[in-house]
């Protein structure tokens, strides 16, 4: 038996590969069988993650396995997809048991918080690269896309913005803080939780959505695009968690949140008729803007003054 | 806008990236969405290619592109699915458009021919290398899987073995032929046709299917172990081409077509009261030998004494 043999029986072990429910045959085949029930749809998104572009190398590998199977998660979330399975192509330069071991465990320990069972992949030698394909289930017709947002709509995130951007520099060893500081901000990077429940409580709801990878600029920009209409932000209002202005002045925790990225929470267009149940139902979801006639993203400050826009353009991480 | 968003632009403008029938939405949006009939479940398989292992580094960039999206579609036929759809997760050194346009036209002309819709997928910088997930229609329990096989089922084979491994000296140029004898072996290597449809008519008649991939004595080693059988080869009913007794000699070619790899036909295994019907509709059907009671391959001479296993354990194109 070759290593790469032994790898693949390594992740046919590991519990996030339990047969779920709507996965009708699992690891092991040509294929795996997944199963829909009546009127519900296939929602299918891959993401690839490539060492030194997309995390550092080395990196912590337990770290890595939570990371990449939480970003891929996060575009089912942006579509108010339910989880259901995913596949792991996983590229490596040699087998190392240790290394495995540790990937599969926080791959395993991400998996089963999302709800997502592990069914099929490929095991290849080559440089250090993942691609995860995610699968999630919705009811026909109710996807979140991002073309439905509408003038007089509000624009809402998910949470907090910024604190995987602020911690970046931490995560690259440019800065150096104290530990009890630095854990929650990196933790936000290494373990982003995708706002599955948050996706699906928006739906026939929020009238477009998606996750916020890019920064919230950028990717209200991607919505505006979409809807054909203006997105306006209200600088103020951006929700900064503790944790971020614990290590930046609120001017840096701010150009975080709004032109950082890797944050993975939802930014959606809603009714305001909509906004009291879903507020209750999500005490995090925050209002930060609205939807005007027109095109692109504008910066307001309090006074409603138009801002200029920070530099965008995240690149994640980069060497 | 970078060079990768118009990389993605590229994609979406491709011919494949049409809307078809049991896809809801295509590339865009967070997520895509199939949607399957009442009945059906989804095949979903994982495919990693990386340059310098699995493919010369450089090489034709059309090819490269036919060639990827039909060794993922391969597992669809082994399965019996109905082909639905395709991402593609896409890493490169760099964005020259000389080389994508040839990728996509590559990859495009096979995916016509599948009836595979490019639905999304990933646009990444790094070392060359290529994710495809495959996705087919199946009505339910209907799927062919490895270990259905029974004790007196006969051992078929879809086409032709060992021509992709004769052209592998080819590939690497370790032999040189003239062009008229090289082009169609060179051809069964680049553009390996998937037995979509083989596939299609297995349904309910086989016992248990896989394609080669790795050679007819490793692959139906795997059929063996799932099915708790062992499976009995005849050598000298090994189907060989005229393209490949061309360059090789009888006892070469033999060697390749038991012990060679990339050949993406379908193995499977067969009730004999199923032969004849078969075998009309699908004139290439050969049977190349049987199951029995046991564990393993056995690899018989024509007079039915067992013959030495040539030593398996093709590694497809290594540098």
């Amino acid at each position: 038996m070759g290593e790469f043999e032994l790898i693949r029986r390594f992740f046919a072990a590991a519990p996030c590969a339990q047969t779920a429910a709507g996965v009708a045959l699992g690891i092991g085949d040509d294929c795996a069988l997944l199963q829909l029930a009546a009127g519900e749809q296939l929602a299918v998104s891959t993401d690839t993650l490539v060492a030194g572009v997309h995390f550092p190398d080395p990196c912590d590998a337990f770290l890595l396995g939570q990371r990449a199977l939480a970003v891929a998660a996060s575009d089912l979330a942006a579509m108010g997809a339910a989880p259901l399975a995913f596949t792991l192509a996983l590229t490596l330069p040699a087998a190392e048991a240790a290394w495995l071991e540790a990937f599969a465990r926080g791959l395993g320990q991400m998996a089963h918080g999302c709800g997502l069972a592990l069914v099929g992949g490929d095991t290849t030698r080559g440089p250090l690269s993942l691609t995860l394909t995610v699968f999630g289930r919705l009811p026909a017709g109710l996807a979140l896309t991002r073309s439905g947002a509408r003038v007089g709509d509000l624009l809402c995130v998910g949470g907090s913005l910024g604190d995987a951007a602020g911690a970046l520099a931490l995560v690259l060893g440019q800065q150096q803080v104290e530990e009890a500081l630095a854990a929650p901000l990196l933790a936000r990077y290494w373990a982003p939780q995708p706002q599955l429940a948050l996706g699906q409580l928006l739906r026939g709801k929020a009238t477009a959505a998606l996750d916020i990878s890019d920064g919230l600029l950028a990717d209200c920009g991607h919505i505006a695009r979409a809807s054909g209409v203006a997105l306006l932000i209200e600088r103020e209002r951006l929700p900064l968690s503790p944790a971020l202005l614990a290590i930046y002045d609120r001017e840096a925790a701010l150009n975080h949140a709004l032109a950082g990225g890797d944050d993975y929470r939802l930014a959606f267009t809603l009714p305001a008729a909509q906004m009291a149940e879903l507020q209750a139902a999500w005490p995090e979801l925050t209002v930060v803007g609205r939807v005007e006639q027109g095109e692109g993203v504008q910066l307001l400050d309090a006074g409603g003054r138009s801002l200029d826009l920070p530099e965008t353009g995240y690149q994640h991480f980069r060497p």
